[in-house]
Protein backbone atom coordinates (compact mmCIF):
# COMPACT_ATOMS: atom_id res chain seq x y z
CA UNK A 1 0.00 0.00 0.00
CA UNK A 2 1.57 3.18 -0.84
CA UNK A 3 -0.26 6.61 1.21
CA UNK A 4 0.32 9.64 -0.26
CA UNK A 5 -0.07 12.17 3.37
CA UNK A 6 -1.47 15.52 2.82
CA UNK A 7 -0.44 16.65 6.21
CA UNK A 8 2.05 15.11 8.00
CA UNK A 9 1.34 16.20 11.25
CA UNK A 10 0.39 15.08 14.39
CA UNK A 11 -2.92 12.90 13.43
CA UNK A 12 -1.73 11.92 9.72
CA UNK A 13 2.27 11.94 10.94
CA UNK A 14 1.21 9.34 14.00
CA UNK A 15 -1.10 7.23 11.29
CA UNK A 16 1.55 6.73 8.99
CA UNK A 17 4.11 5.80 12.04
CA UNK A 18 1.70 3.41 12.97
CA UNK A 19 0.73 2.03 9.60
CA UNK A 20 4.60 1.73 9.38
CA UNK A 21 5.26 -0.03 12.52
CA UNK A 22 2.08 -2.64 11.83
CA UNK A 23 3.82 -3.40 7.91
CA UNK A 24 0.80 -1.87 6.44
CA UNK A 25 3.01 0.62 4.90
CA UNK A 26 5.32 -0.07 1.12
CA UNK A 27 6.04 3.23 0.81
CA UNK A 28 4.91 6.77 2.34
CA UNK A 29 4.76 10.24 0.02
CA UNK A 30 3.88 13.67 1.27
CA UNK A 31 2.97 16.98 -0.07
CA UNK A 32 2.54 20.05 1.55
CA UNK A 33 2.43 23.74 1.09
CA UNK A 34 4.88 24.15 3.18
CA UNK A 35 7.90 21.74 2.34
CA UNK A 36 9.86 22.57 5.17
CA UNK A 37 7.35 20.25 6.92
CA UNK A 38 8.20 17.47 4.75
CA UNK A 39 11.95 17.31 4.80
CA UNK A 40 11.33 17.32 8.72
CA UNK A 41 8.96 14.70 8.50
CA UNK A 42 11.67 12.78 5.87
CA UNK A 43 13.56 12.69 9.07
CA UNK A 44 11.76 11.42 11.46
CA UNK A 45 10.88 8.70 9.16
CA UNK A 46 7.56 9.34 8.79
CA UNK A 47 7.33 9.80 4.78
CA UNK A 48 9.65 8.63 2.50
CA UNK A 49 9.72 10.81 -0.29
CA UNK A 50 8.16 14.20 -0.92
CA UNK A 51 6.39 15.39 -4.23
CA UNK A 52 6.55 19.22 -5.47
CA UNK A 53 2.60 18.44 -6.84
CA UNK A 54 -0.19 17.39 -5.10
CA UNK A 55 -0.88 15.32 -8.70
CA UNK A 56 2.16 13.75 -9.21
CA UNK A 57 1.34 12.57 -5.42
CA UNK A 58 -2.09 11.69 -6.64
CA UNK A 59 -1.16 9.66 -8.97
CA UNK A 60 1.58 7.53 -7.19
CA UNK A 61 -1.02 6.99 -4.82
CA UNK A 62 -3.47 3.76 -3.52
CA UNK A 63 -4.34 5.94 -0.88
CA UNK A 64 -4.27 9.54 -0.35
CA UNK A 65 -4.53 11.01 3.50
CA UNK A 66 -5.95 13.98 4.50
CA UNK A 67 -5.11 15.67 7.54
CA UNK A 68 -5.07 18.99 7.33
CA UNK A 69 -7.40 21.56 8.86
CA UNK A 70 -10.89 20.94 7.64
CA UNK A 71 -11.69 24.09 5.36
CA UNK A 72 -8.62 22.98 3.46
CA UNK A 73 -10.34 19.36 3.16
CA UNK A 74 -13.25 21.23 2.03
CA UNK A 75 -11.78 23.03 -0.80
CA UNK A 76 -8.99 20.24 -1.89
CA UNK A 77 -11.59 17.25 -1.61
CA UNK A 78 -14.12 17.79 -4.98
CA UNK A 79 -10.58 18.20 -6.72
CA UNK A 80 -8.68 15.14 -6.01
CA UNK A 81 -11.65 13.03 -6.61
CA UNK A 82 -11.60 14.34 -10.03
CA UNK A 83 -7.79 13.13 -10.40
CA UNK A 84 -9.10 9.45 -9.08
CA UNK A 85 -8.17 6.43 -11.18
CA UNK A 86 -10.43 3.48 -10.05
CA UNK A 87 -8.93 1.55 -7.17
CA UNK A 88 -7.56 4.65 -5.83
CA UNK A 89 -9.34 6.23 -2.55
CA UNK A 90 -9.37 9.25 -0.41
CA UNK A 91 -9.74 9.28 2.95
CA UNK A 92 -10.03 12.29 5.13
CA UNK A 93 -8.93 12.72 9.40
CA UNK A 94 -11.33 15.75 9.81
CA UNK A 95 -12.86 16.96 13.10
CA UNK A 96 -15.76 17.83 10.91
CA UNK A 97 -17.39 15.69 8.73
CA UNK A 98 -20.81 17.25 7.95
CA UNK A 99 -19.57 20.01 5.56
CA UNK A 100 -16.83 17.58 4.19
CA UNK A 101 -19.44 15.22 3.14
CA UNK A 102 -21.76 17.72 1.87
CA UNK A 103 -19.37 19.44 0.06
CA UNK A 104 -18.86 15.95 -2.14
CA UNK A 105 -22.23 14.61 -2.10
CA UNK A 106 -22.87 14.67 -5.79
CA UNK A 107 -19.53 14.04 -6.70
CA UNK A 108 -19.17 11.18 -9.81
CA UNK A 109 -16.42 9.55 -7.68
CA UNK A 110 -18.22 9.73 -4.24
CA UNK A 111 -17.69 6.34 -3.90
CA UNK A 112 -13.96 6.70 -3.74
CA UNK A 113 -13.90 9.02 -1.12
CA UNK A 114 -14.25 7.97 2.82
CA UNK A 115 -14.83 10.20 5.91
CA UNK A 116 -12.98 9.55 8.85
CA UNK A 117 -12.18 10.93 12.37
CA UNK A 118 -9.83 9.47 14.88
CA UNK A 119 -10.36 10.32 17.84
CA UNK A 120 -7.41 11.02 19.33
CA UNK A 121 -4.58 13.62 19.87
CA UNK A 122 -2.33 15.65 21.90
CA UNK A 123 -2.47 19.21 22.79
CA UNK A 124 0.75 19.24 20.37
CA UNK A 125 1.25 19.55 16.85
CA UNK A 126 3.33 19.31 13.69
CA UNK A 127 5.95 16.59 12.94
CA UNK A 128 8.00 16.59 16.10
CA UNK A 129 4.62 15.82 17.74
CA UNK A 130 3.59 12.23 16.08
CA UNK A 131 3.93 8.89 17.39
CA UNK A 132 3.70 5.74 16.90
CA UNK A 133 0.88 4.83 19.36
CA UNK A 134 -1.50 7.60 19.62
CA UNK A 135 -3.77 5.74 17.85
CA UNK A 136 -3.80 2.23 20.38
CA UNK A 137 -6.91 1.77 22.17
CA UNK A 138 -8.64 4.61 20.66
CA UNK A 139 -12.10 5.32 18.30
CA UNK A 140 -12.24 5.18 14.65
CA UNK A 141 -15.43 7.15 13.72
CA UNK A 142 -16.29 6.50 10.07
CA UNK A 143 -19.19 8.71 8.78
CA UNK A 144 -21.96 7.94 5.69
CA UNK A 145 -20.25 4.71 5.10
CA UNK A 146 -22.77 3.89 3.34
CA UNK A 147 -21.71 5.86 0.55
CA UNK A 148 -18.22 4.19 0.07
CA UNK A 149 -16.84 1.76 -1.68
CA UNK A 150 -17.49 -1.49 0.26
CA UNK A 151 -13.31 -2.34 -0.40
CA UNK A 152 -11.87 0.89 0.40
CA UNK A 153 -14.27 1.12 3.74
CA UNK A 154 -13.49 -3.02 4.56
CA UNK A 155 -9.41 -2.50 3.63
CA UNK A 156 -9.48 0.99 5.71
CA UNK A 157 -11.22 -0.56 8.84
CA UNK A 158 -8.82 -3.52 8.55
CA UNK A 159 -6.07 -1.42 8.76
CA UNK A 160 -7.61 0.71 11.50
CA UNK A 161 -8.36 -2.49 13.67
CA UNK A 162 -4.45 -3.96 12.83
CA UNK A 163 -3.21 -0.21 14.30
CA UNK A 164 -5.14 -0.98 17.77
CA UNK A 165 -8.30 1.20 17.01
CA UNK A 166 -11.74 0.35 17.57
CA UNK A 167 -14.21 1.19 14.81
CA UNK A 168 -17.65 3.13 14.82
CA UNK A 169 -20.29 4.51 12.22
CA UNK A 170 -21.97 7.49 12.56
CA UNK A 171 -24.76 9.50 10.44
CA UNK A 172 -21.79 12.92 9.51
CA UNK A 173 -24.31 15.68 10.72
CA UNK A 174 -24.83 13.87 13.87
CA UNK A 175 -21.37 13.08 14.58
CA UNK A 176 -20.88 17.33 14.27
CA UNK A 177 -23.64 17.32 16.73
CA UNK A 178 -22.00 15.15 19.23
CA UNK A 179 -18.16 16.29 18.74
CA UNK A 180 -19.70 19.71 19.52
CA UNK A 181 -20.95 18.99 22.62
CA UNK A 182 -18.18 16.66 23.65
CA UNK A 183 -14.80 17.74 22.00
CA UNK A 184 -15.34 21.20 20.47
CA UNK A 185 -17.26 22.90 23.53
CA UNK A 186 -14.24 21.36 26.09
CA UNK A 187 -11.42 23.21 24.03
CA UNK A 188 -13.90 26.34 23.65
CA UNK A 189 -14.05 26.60 27.54
CA UNK A 190 -10.30 25.94 27.85
CA UNK A 191 -9.23 29.01 25.75
CA UNK A 192 -11.70 31.42 27.19
CA UNK A 193 -10.87 30.16 30.61
CA UNK A 194 -6.87 30.55 29.14
CA UNK A 195 -8.17 34.30 27.73
CA UNK A 196 -9.80 35.51 31.01
CA UNK A 197 -6.61 34.02 33.19
CA UNK A 198 -4.10 35.69 31.46
CA UNK A 199 -5.72 39.01 31.46
CA UNK A 200 -6.15 38.83 34.85
CA UNK A 201 -2.92 37.58 35.86
CA UNK A 202 -0.56 39.26 33.95
CA UNK A 203 2.52 37.68 36.44
CA UNK A 204 2.39 35.08 34.80
CA UNK A 205 4.68 33.44 38.35
CA UNK A 206 1.20 33.36 39.67
CA UNK A 207 -0.52 31.44 37.51
CA UNK A 208 2.25 28.72 37.38
CA UNK A 209 2.40 28.23 40.96
CA UNK A 210 -1.22 27.72 41.16
CA UNK A 211 -1.64 25.80 37.99
CA UNK A 212 -1.19 22.69 40.63
CA UNK A 213 -5.20 23.18 41.93
CA UNK A 214 -6.53 21.95 38.66
CA UNK A 215 -6.25 25.08 36.48
CA UNK A 216 -3.31 22.65 34.75
CA UNK A 217 -5.95 20.21 33.54
CA UNK A 218 -8.99 22.50 32.78
CA UNK A 219 -6.72 24.67 30.58
CA UNK A 220 -4.77 21.86 29.13
CA UNK A 221 -7.01 21.77 25.20
CA UNK A 222 -6.03 25.86 25.23
CA UNK A 223 -2.31 24.59 24.31
CA UNK A 224 -3.97 23.20 20.89
CA UNK A 225 -3.50 24.55 17.42
CA UNK A 226 -5.37 27.77 16.52
CA UNK A 227 -5.12 27.01 12.33
CA UNK A 228 -6.61 23.56 13.14
CA UNK A 229 -9.32 24.78 15.27
CA UNK A 230 -10.57 28.02 14.05
CA UNK A 231 -11.61 26.11 11.06
CA UNK A 232 -13.37 23.59 13.21
CA UNK A 233 -15.25 25.82 14.66
CA UNK A 234 -15.91 27.84 11.40
CA UNK A 235 -17.25 24.51 9.77
CA UNK A 236 -19.23 23.53 12.64
CA UNK A 237 -20.54 26.90 13.11
CA UNK A 238 -24.51 26.40 14.14
CA UNK A 239 -23.79 22.79 15.97
CA UNK A 240 -21.11 24.81 18.43
CA UNK A 241 -23.11 27.64 18.93
CA UNK A 242 -25.97 25.51 20.09
CA UNK A 243 -23.47 23.71 21.93
CA UNK A 244 -22.09 26.93 23.84
CA UNK A 245 -25.54 28.20 24.03
CA UNK A 246 -26.48 24.99 26.24
CA UNK A 247 -22.85 25.74 28.10
CA UNK A 248 -23.62 29.39 28.52
CA UNK A 249 -27.25 29.09 29.97
CA UNK A 250 -25.46 26.41 32.61
CA UNK A 251 -23.28 29.00 33.66
CA UNK A 252 -25.59 31.60 34.05
CA UNK A 253 -27.78 29.84 36.15
CA UNK A 254 -24.40 29.06 38.35
CA UNK A 255 -24.21 32.91 38.54
CA UNK A 256 -27.58 33.94 39.24
CA UNK A 257 -27.78 31.08 42.16
CA UNK A 258 -24.78 32.14 43.79
CA UNK A 259 -25.32 35.83 43.29
CA UNK A 260 -28.39 35.18 45.14
CA UNK A 261 -26.84 32.71 47.92
CA UNK A 262 -28.88 29.99 47.16
CA UNK A 263 -26.67 27.08 48.44
CA UNK A 264 -29.16 24.59 48.48
CA UNK A 265 -29.28 24.94 44.40
CA UNK A 266 -25.24 25.89 43.84
CA UNK A 267 -24.65 22.30 46.21
CA UNK A 268 -27.07 20.36 43.54
CA UNK A 269 -25.53 21.87 40.94
CA UNK A 270 -22.42 20.68 41.76
CA UNK A 271 -24.09 17.33 42.93
CA UNK A 272 -25.65 16.65 38.95
CA UNK A 273 -22.06 17.77 37.19
CA UNK A 274 -20.28 14.92 39.64
CA UNK A 275 -22.49 12.59 37.92
CA UNK A 276 -19.98 13.05 34.98
CA UNK A 277 -17.91 10.43 36.86
CA UNK A 278 -20.23 7.51 36.71
CA UNK A 279 -19.30 7.73 33.06
CA UNK A 280 -16.30 8.47 32.50
CA UNK A 281 -14.19 6.64 35.40
CA UNK B 1 4.31 16.07 68.12
CA UNK B 2 1.07 15.10 68.57
CA UNK B 3 -1.60 16.57 66.30
CA UNK B 4 -5.59 16.47 66.36
CA UNK B 5 -6.81 16.07 62.42
CA UNK B 6 -10.23 17.24 62.40
CA UNK B 7 -10.78 16.05 59.18
CA UNK B 8 -9.35 12.74 57.77
CA UNK B 9 -10.22 12.79 54.48
CA UNK B 10 -7.98 13.67 51.12
CA UNK B 11 -6.12 16.89 51.94
CA UNK B 12 -6.12 15.51 55.93
CA UNK B 13 -5.41 12.26 55.77
CA UNK B 14 -2.58 12.53 52.94
CA UNK B 15 -1.40 15.42 55.21
CA UNK B 16 -0.89 13.20 58.39
CA UNK B 17 0.45 9.86 56.32
CA UNK B 18 3.30 12.39 55.08
CA UNK B 19 4.09 13.44 59.05
CA UNK B 20 4.19 10.22 59.65
CA UNK B 21 6.50 9.15 56.76
CA UNK B 22 9.03 12.26 57.59
CA UNK B 23 9.14 11.32 61.45
CA UNK B 24 7.43 14.50 62.15
CA UNK B 25 4.09 12.65 64.25
CA UNK B 26 4.08 11.02 68.21
CA UNK B 27 0.63 10.35 67.53
CA UNK B 28 -2.11 11.53 65.52
CA UNK B 29 -5.83 12.16 66.82
CA UNK B 30 -9.06 12.72 64.90
CA UNK B 31 -12.37 14.18 65.53
CA UNK B 32 -15.46 13.82 63.35
CA UNK B 33 -19.19 14.48 63.15
CA UNK B 34 -19.31 11.16 60.80
CA UNK B 35 -17.10 8.08 63.57
CA UNK B 36 -17.62 5.71 60.32
CA UNK B 37 -15.17 7.80 58.75
CA UNK B 38 -12.72 8.02 62.20
CA UNK B 39 -13.03 4.08 62.03
CA UNK B 40 -11.87 4.03 58.21
CA UNK B 41 -9.00 6.45 59.01
CA UNK B 42 -7.85 4.41 61.50
CA UNK B 43 -7.89 1.39 59.90
CA UNK B 44 -5.95 3.40 56.54
CA UNK B 45 -3.33 4.32 59.60
CA UNK B 46 -4.37 8.21 58.82
CA UNK B 47 -4.72 8.26 62.64
CA UNK B 48 -3.82 6.36 65.84
CA UNK B 49 -7.12 7.11 68.29
CA UNK B 50 -10.51 8.75 67.92
CA UNK B 51 -11.59 11.40 70.64
CA UNK B 52 -15.65 11.46 70.89
CA UNK B 53 -15.47 14.59 72.31
CA UNK B 54 -14.06 17.65 70.05
CA UNK B 55 -13.14 19.16 73.85
CA UNK B 56 -11.02 15.98 74.13
CA UNK B 57 -9.12 16.01 71.36
CA UNK B 58 -8.63 19.89 71.72
CA UNK B 59 -6.85 19.09 75.30
CA UNK B 60 -5.14 16.49 73.88
CA UNK B 61 -3.18 18.13 70.98
CA UNK B 62 0.00 20.03 70.27
CA UNK B 63 -1.67 21.05 66.88
CA UNK B 64 -5.32 21.10 65.77
CA UNK B 65 -5.22 20.96 61.75
CA UNK B 66 -8.41 21.56 60.11
CA UNK B 67 -9.19 20.12 57.00
CA UNK B 68 -12.95 20.35 56.79
CA UNK B 69 -15.08 22.72 54.56
CA UNK B 70 -14.47 26.27 54.54
CA UNK B 71 -17.83 27.29 55.93
CA UNK B 72 -17.52 24.66 58.89
CA UNK B 73 -14.05 26.14 59.46
CA UNK B 74 -15.16 29.62 59.89
CA UNK B 75 -17.79 28.30 62.61
CA UNK B 76 -15.63 26.29 64.60
CA UNK B 77 -12.37 28.01 64.34
CA UNK B 78 -13.44 30.94 67.11
CA UNK B 79 -14.10 28.11 69.90
CA UNK B 80 -11.02 26.18 69.01
CA UNK B 81 -9.44 29.20 69.83
CA UNK B 82 -10.96 29.81 72.99
CA UNK B 83 -9.73 26.68 74.39
CA UNK B 84 -6.51 26.66 73.44
CA UNK B 85 -3.27 26.57 76.58
CA UNK B 86 -0.56 28.05 75.67
CA UNK B 87 2.00 26.52 73.23
CA UNK B 88 -0.95 24.58 70.89
CA UNK B 89 -1.98 25.64 67.61
CA UNK B 90 -4.06 25.30 65.07
CA UNK B 91 -4.07 25.55 61.84
CA UNK B 92 -6.55 25.29 58.98
CA UNK B 93 -6.14 24.04 55.24
CA UNK B 94 -9.27 25.49 53.82
CA UNK B 95 -9.22 26.73 50.12
CA UNK B 96 -10.33 30.28 50.96
CA UNK B 97 -8.67 32.34 53.14
CA UNK B 98 -10.42 35.58 53.92
CA UNK B 99 -13.62 34.92 55.82
CA UNK B 100 -11.93 32.47 57.66
CA UNK B 101 -8.68 35.26 58.66
CA UNK B 102 -11.74 37.77 59.43
CA UNK B 103 -14.11 35.63 61.78
CA UNK B 104 -11.01 35.58 64.03
CA UNK B 105 -8.84 38.69 63.54
CA UNK B 106 -9.77 39.94 66.60
CA UNK B 107 -9.50 37.17 68.86
CA UNK B 108 -7.02 37.24 71.63
CA UNK B 109 -5.86 34.02 70.94
CA UNK B 110 -5.11 34.86 67.09
CA UNK B 111 -1.30 34.51 67.35
CA UNK B 112 -2.20 31.20 67.83
CA UNK B 113 -3.96 30.64 64.54
CA UNK B 114 -1.79 29.81 61.08
CA UNK B 115 -3.76 30.18 57.99
CA UNK B 116 -2.43 27.71 55.34
CA UNK B 117 -3.39 26.58 51.80
CA UNK B 118 -1.76 23.71 50.40
CA UNK B 119 -2.29 23.78 46.81
CA UNK B 120 -2.51 20.13 45.88
CA UNK B 121 -5.35 17.66 45.76
CA UNK B 122 -6.84 14.78 43.34
CA UNK B 123 -10.72 14.93 41.78
CA UNK B 124 -11.27 11.85 44.88
CA UNK B 125 -12.31 12.38 48.21
CA UNK B 126 -12.79 11.22 51.59
CA UNK B 127 -9.45 8.70 53.70
CA UNK B 128 -9.26 6.07 51.42
CA UNK B 129 -8.14 8.97 48.48
CA UNK B 130 -5.29 9.74 50.62
CA UNK B 131 -1.97 8.82 49.79
CA UNK B 132 1.78 9.83 51.09
CA UNK B 133 2.59 11.97 48.83
CA UNK B 134 0.07 14.32 47.48
CA UNK B 135 2.20 16.74 49.01
CA UNK B 136 5.82 16.14 47.10
CA UNK B 137 6.94 18.83 45.86
CA UNK B 138 3.64 21.06 46.08
CA UNK B 139 2.90 24.94 47.33
CA UNK B 140 2.07 25.21 50.40
CA UNK B 141 0.45 29.19 50.81
CA UNK B 142 0.43 30.86 54.16
CA UNK B 143 -1.67 33.87 54.79
CA UNK B 144 -0.81 36.78 57.30
CA UNK B 145 1.66 35.13 58.44
CA UNK B 146 2.39 37.94 60.54
CA UNK B 147 -0.71 37.85 62.66
CA UNK B 148 0.91 34.77 63.50
CA UNK B 149 2.90 33.43 66.92
CA UNK B 150 6.82 33.50 65.18
CA UNK B 151 7.14 29.72 66.78
CA UNK B 152 3.88 28.13 65.32
CA UNK B 153 4.79 29.90 61.91
CA UNK B 154 8.57 28.51 61.56
CA UNK B 155 7.73 24.65 63.35
CA UNK B 156 5.08 24.66 60.30
CA UNK B 157 6.73 25.62 57.63
CA UNK B 158 9.51 23.42 59.13
CA UNK B 159 7.21 20.53 58.57
CA UNK B 160 6.08 21.38 55.50
CA UNK B 161 9.18 21.55 54.11
CA UNK B 162 10.53 18.47 55.56
CA UNK B 163 7.68 16.86 53.86
CA UNK B 164 8.87 18.02 50.45
CA UNK B 165 6.61 21.22 50.32
CA UNK B 166 7.72 24.70 48.81
CA UNK B 167 6.43 27.88 51.28
CA UNK B 168 4.47 31.03 50.08
CA UNK B 169 3.23 34.13 51.92
CA UNK B 170 0.19 36.00 50.58
CA UNK B 171 -2.36 38.22 52.26
CA UNK B 172 -5.66 36.57 52.45
CA UNK B 173 -7.87 38.59 49.92
CA UNK B 174 -5.18 38.45 47.48
CA UNK B 175 -4.94 34.82 47.73
CA UNK B 176 -8.53 34.47 47.35
CA UNK B 177 -8.49 36.37 44.37
CA UNK B 178 -5.83 34.61 42.68
CA UNK B 179 -7.45 31.51 43.71
CA UNK B 180 -10.60 32.60 42.25
CA UNK B 181 -9.16 33.01 38.94
CA UNK B 182 -6.79 29.83 38.71
CA UNK B 183 -8.65 27.13 40.93
CA UNK B 184 -12.46 27.98 41.74
CA UNK B 185 -12.72 29.33 38.27
CA UNK B 186 -11.60 26.12 36.40
CA UNK B 187 -14.23 23.98 38.82
CA UNK B 188 -17.20 26.09 37.65
CA UNK B 189 -16.68 25.47 34.10
CA UNK B 190 -15.89 22.23 34.41
CA UNK B 191 -19.02 21.43 36.19
CA UNK B 192 -20.78 23.67 34.32
CA UNK B 193 -19.63 21.81 30.91
CA UNK B 194 -20.46 18.76 33.20
CA UNK B 195 -24.05 19.56 33.39
CA UNK B 196 -24.52 21.10 29.75
CA UNK B 197 -23.10 17.69 27.87
CA UNK B 198 -24.98 15.16 30.48
CA UNK B 199 -27.96 17.00 29.82
CA UNK B 200 -27.68 16.53 26.47
CA UNK B 201 -26.24 13.62 26.12
CA UNK B 202 -28.32 11.36 27.97
CA UNK B 203 -27.01 8.38 26.65
CA UNK B 204 -23.49 7.91 28.57
CA UNK B 205 -21.86 5.82 26.01
CA UNK B 206 -21.36 8.12 23.34
CA UNK B 207 -20.03 10.40 25.90
CA UNK B 208 -17.29 7.96 26.75
CA UNK B 209 -16.97 7.14 23.40
CA UNK B 210 -15.50 10.37 22.45
CA UNK B 211 -14.16 11.01 25.92
CA UNK B 212 -10.55 10.73 24.49
CA UNK B 213 -11.32 14.54 22.08
CA UNK B 214 -10.13 16.20 25.27
CA UNK B 215 -13.47 16.12 27.34
CA UNK B 216 -11.80 14.13 30.06
CA UNK B 217 -8.95 16.00 30.97
CA UNK B 218 -11.48 19.83 30.73
CA UNK B 219 -14.12 18.37 32.97
CA UNK B 220 -11.90 16.36 35.83
CA UNK B 221 -12.35 18.65 38.33
CA UNK B 222 -15.97 18.08 38.07
CA UNK B 223 -15.48 14.52 40.23
CA UNK B 224 -14.66 16.89 43.19
CA UNK B 225 -16.45 16.87 46.17
CA UNK B 226 -19.98 18.99 46.25
CA UNK B 227 -19.69 19.15 49.80
CA UNK B 228 -16.22 21.38 49.49
CA UNK B 229 -16.95 23.05 46.71
CA UNK B 230 -20.40 24.65 47.16
CA UNK B 231 -18.87 26.40 50.53
CA UNK B 232 -15.50 27.28 48.72
CA UNK B 233 -17.69 29.45 46.04
CA UNK B 234 -19.94 31.05 48.57
CA UNK B 235 -17.23 31.89 51.13
CA UNK B 236 -15.63 33.38 47.91
CA UNK B 237 -18.23 34.67 46.62
CA UNK B 238 -17.13 38.41 45.21
CA UNK B 239 -13.93 37.24 43.86
CA UNK B 240 -16.08 34.16 42.27
CA UNK B 241 -18.17 36.45 40.63
CA UNK B 242 -16.01 38.56 39.13
CA UNK B 243 -13.64 35.75 37.77
CA UNK B 244 -16.53 34.31 36.35
CA UNK B 245 -18.02 37.77 34.76
CA UNK B 246 -14.37 38.14 32.80
CA UNK B 247 -14.66 34.13 31.82
CA UNK B 248 -18.45 35.13 30.53
CA UNK B 249 -17.18 37.93 28.54
CA UNK B 250 -14.67 36.20 26.84
CA UNK B 251 -16.74 33.34 26.14
CA UNK B 252 -19.60 35.44 24.52
CA UNK B 253 -16.91 38.05 22.73
CA UNK B 254 -16.06 34.42 21.33
CA UNK B 255 -19.44 33.36 20.24
CA UNK B 256 -20.38 36.72 19.12
CA UNK B 257 -17.43 36.61 16.81
CA UNK B 258 -18.45 32.58 15.74
CA UNK B 259 -21.57 33.58 15.19
CA UNK B 260 -20.43 36.81 12.98
CA UNK B 261 -18.47 34.97 10.63
CA UNK B 262 -15.15 36.86 11.73
CA UNK B 263 -12.75 34.30 11.03
CA UNK B 264 -9.89 36.59 11.87
CA UNK B 265 -10.85 37.09 15.02
CA UNK B 266 -11.74 33.66 16.27
CA UNK B 267 -8.24 32.48 14.92
CA UNK B 268 -6.82 35.98 17.24
CA UNK B 269 -9.11 34.67 20.24
CA UNK B 270 -7.29 31.37 19.53
CA UNK B 271 -4.18 32.39 19.28
CA UNK B 272 -4.22 34.72 22.36
CA UNK B 273 -5.54 31.54 24.91
CA UNK B 274 -3.00 29.51 23.47
CA UNK B 275 -0.34 31.76 25.11
CA UNK B 276 -0.70 30.13 28.22
CA UNK B 277 1.72 27.38 27.21
CA UNK B 278 4.45 29.53 27.59
CA UNK B 279 3.14 29.96 31.36
CA UNK B 280 2.82 26.67 32.06
CA UNK B 281 5.15 24.37 30.03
Amino acid sequence: MKVLFIGTGLIGGSFSLAMRKHGLLTAAGGYSRNPKNLDKSIALGIIDQKFDTMEAGIAWADWIILSIPVDAIVKLLPGILDQLKPGQGVIDFGSTKGTICDAVATHPNRSQFLAAHPIAGTEYSGPDAAFDTLFDGKLMILCNENETDAALTSSFRMASEKIGMQLESMEAHAHDRHLAYISHLSHITSFALSNAVLEKEKDGDIILELAGSGFASTVRLAKSSPEMWAPIFMENKDKVLEALDDFLDQAQAFRTMLKENRSDEVLKFLEQGRLIKKVID
